[in-house]
Formats: C-alpha cells, structure tokens, sequence
C-alpha cells in the first residue's frame, strides 16, 4: 500500500499561542507574555515545543489515520525556537521500512529554512 | 546542582480537546466530534497526542527552564489513548547523568494507572 505523507503548513500568531496556552493549561510567560520574554535571551516570546510538534503529529495522522494514534513513536529534537509570524513546514520522508514498521525522517522548519525540530517518526503500516 | 522535576497533573476536558483544536489547526473529528467518534473503535472522542505530550514539556520546562527549549530531546511512545474527564499525571525520573547531559524516563499514566505515553527526556544540564 502507498503512502503519501503531505507537508503541513502552517503561520503561528501570538493568539494560537495564547489559545494554546489555555488549551494546554501552560500559561508560562515566555510564551505568552512579550515584555517578559523581551527581556529573556530569545528576545520576544516564542511557541510552546508540543505547538510546533504538533504539526507532524497531524502531518502523520492524515497518512496513516488511527494506526498513528495506536503505535505512532516520536524521537525529535528541539532545535531552534519558532515565533510569533514564522511560517512552520512539517515533513517527512520514508527512511525505512520493515517488520510491518515504517521510520520517517521528520522535520519542521520556518520560511528561512532554519530546522526548529528534527527526529524520526515510526508507525506500523 | 540538585533539579527536583515534580509531576504535572491534570485533568483533560472536551472543551481543552475543542480550544486544543482551535489553537493547532488540528480539527480531526477523531477530537472534536463525539458522534462521529463514537462510530470509531476508540467509542468516543481522544485527545491529540501532542495536548497530552504537552504535559511532559511543561514539566520539563519547569525543571529546567531555557535549557529545555534549546536542547530538550524527546523519545516517547503513544500507547494508550487519552479521554475527556481522564486524569493524566505526567512524572519524570533520572536515569542518566553523564557529559553535561540529564536523562529521564518519563510517562503519563491515567487515573487507573495505565500508561498513556512512556519514554525519554534528554536536556543539557
């Protein structure tokens, strides 16, 4: 069976991260708060680590549907912070396939194709 | 240095599913729509995979701050699925000091115990 594994694209604003904050119930001013995070080392706030990610988690939940929620593994990284106006790519690309198992590479990066999260995905299928 | 990482709980709602879906983008019916759910072998709606991972990196961000946004390494699992009106704690545990590197099992366990996500946390510290 074939695969295809579409890119998701997505623009962040301050008000998904405000929106995500209440969801997830992580209020921390980093996020949320630009004088604050002005005066941290980033300069200005930034998303939360699980917003971003879950990108590819919707990336691969539209390929491979409830075999994703059932098995699906993530091993990422946390690259780079992503901002308010950055504009994310999540893709994937086949590295492996065995055993009933399927191993993405996995990444997303902003529109200036700085990687902000790389790692590996694997699923049964 | 001694980082003490306490546990994260609480308790997930339909609404949070709802306000998780505006915020990411991610409407999936699988999420939002309880009729449609109900249909699915899950027999009702889950929550997204990255809302319930998303406790991991607030625990983690508490314990180590910035250092968990630039250098967190996460390797986990999804092995049960998460409903409204769960309780999830999520928990941390070090395994591995070594080379500037912390290492945690860390897991999300259910009201009744069972493990919704289990793996690994890796942070410069």
């Amino acid at each position: 069976m074939s695969i295809a594994v579409q890119p998701v694209v997505r623009t962040l604003t301050q008000d998904q991260l405000n929106a995500y904050a209440d969801a997830s119930g992580d209020h921390n001013p980093i996020h949320v708060d630009p004088q604050f995070a002005a005066t941290t080392p980033f300069g200005g706030t930034i998303a939360h680590g699980m917003l971003v990610l879950a990108l590819i988690g919707e990336m691969m939940y539209a390929a491979h549907g409830e075999a994703w929620l059932a098995s699906g593994k993530l091993k990422v990284r946390f690259k780079a912070p992503t901002r308010p106006g950055d504009t994310v790519t999540a893709s994937a690309e086949l590295s492996k396939e065995a055993g009933g198992t399927r191993e993405y590479a996995v990444q997303c990066v902003n529109q200036r194709g700085e990687v902000l999260i790389e790692g590996r995905a694997m699923v049964a299928a």
